[in-house]
């Protein structure tokens, strides 16, 4: 259990290992020499001379910087340092069965934020291949059938529109927060199993998309959004 | 260097090590077997026989997750799950110099993103103490002598309205990004290294803030940042 920091500015006390401290200075080593992504890197034994520290500990830290990405080992060239990715840390971190309640109600409003807030992307790349896409799920959710395939729709119409913002980081923490949000529905279901519906739906934000601009895209995706916020 | 991925859906293949597929494999054992955070975990010695591997590869692997906050070691109680940061990998990844132009450009628009949304949470949670915590950043960014001296202003008002939200993960998420926008300044200074500035300054975003609404929270924060998506 984590205790909720009442001093935000200080940052928690953690017990350190050996690791801790060898992995922090292996990433200030490779900052101070000024080593970019594509160099070669000494080898670990090297490291563990530099470091002043046992080849194991630095084993062990240079696998967790492998794991972010990091580092790679490419064959002939031996380790180099890598652009990491990003979102590599969090990927492995957004579990519902790991994270708390107040942690997963934050993400959910990043969401809100993000979606109100990308109206401006969509419009400057907004494509019309896409915008037939979206028509075509609009139509989908029409024929839905069930809870399950409406909430589909739902997902899908949504994930369209983070992929339409052509920002790649975007679309891709989107897609790893899909998975959190199914406690989130489950929450806010009336003793009927449904939820609330916004005022303006997946449909009105299409004709919005087509005929409108970005300030009259994000007061309808707060309308949209309105059931989720009574929850805040 | 990393190739964009032409086809996002599927993923790139890497170099996978034992720790990578230890590392896996943990997690899946953890989450299958029920694990929530505060259960204590099986020693490392009883992991290795479970996976019937090594126990310097699960070393490596405990260690990788160590890092991310997901165990902690205890006095007495030994090795326990736990409840990750959500931003800890990220923590060590947003580092100029490791990441490329293109994903700092995603993060920067990530953030445009966000201010222009965040409307909503700023007037669910806004206090007076906070407001003239503004107000007195206003006043400064008046008195500011040198073009450094604004552009702290500039961070300190900003940092302000992400505190605001009341979103912890928001606003950590925020601090981390400071440090990794100072090329995008430098990018779109002009030749005497002056920025332009948005139609609606702090004060004005403070104005509305007060006697405002969300509404028009939102479109007086795009106007403010509405130089910076001239580079988009």
């Amino acid at each position: 259990m984590t205790v909720p920091n009442a001093f935000p500015e200080i940052e928690p006390i953690l017990s350190t290992t050996m690791a801790d401290v060898v992995e922090e200075k292996l990433r200030t080593y490779f900052r101070d020499k000024g080593f970019s992504p594509g160099d070669a890197l000494p080898k670990e034994v090297e490291l563990a001379e530099a470091l002043q520290v046992s080849r194991n500990v630095v084993r062990e830290a240079l696998s967790r910087l492998r794991m972010l990405g990091m580092i790679e080992t490419k064959k002939r060239r031996g380790m180099i340092l890598a652009e990491p990715d990003v979102l590599s840390g969090l990927e492995r971190l957004l579990d519902p069965q790991l994270l708390g309640k107040g942690v997963m109600k934050q993400l959910f409003e990043l969401r809100l934020v993000l979606e109100i807030g990308m109206g401006d992307l969509l419009f400057l790349r907004r494509k019309e291949t896409d915008l037939q896409i979206l028509q075509q799920i609009v139509e989908d959710e029409l024929k839905a059938a069930s809870h399950a395939e409406r909430v589909e729709c739902d997902i899908r119409f949504h994930s369209t529109l983070y992929r339409m913002t052509g920002n790649e980081t975007l679309r891709r923490f989107q897609k790893l927060l899909v998975p959190m949000f199914q406690y989130i529905i489950e929450n806010e279901a009336g003793p009927d199993g449904q939820t609330a519906v916004g005022a303006v739906s997946h449909a009105g934000l299409l004709a919005i998309l087509r005929h409108g601009d970005p300030t009259s895209f994000r007061e309808a995706m707060k309308k949209h959004l309105d059931p989720h916020f009574l929850f805040l």
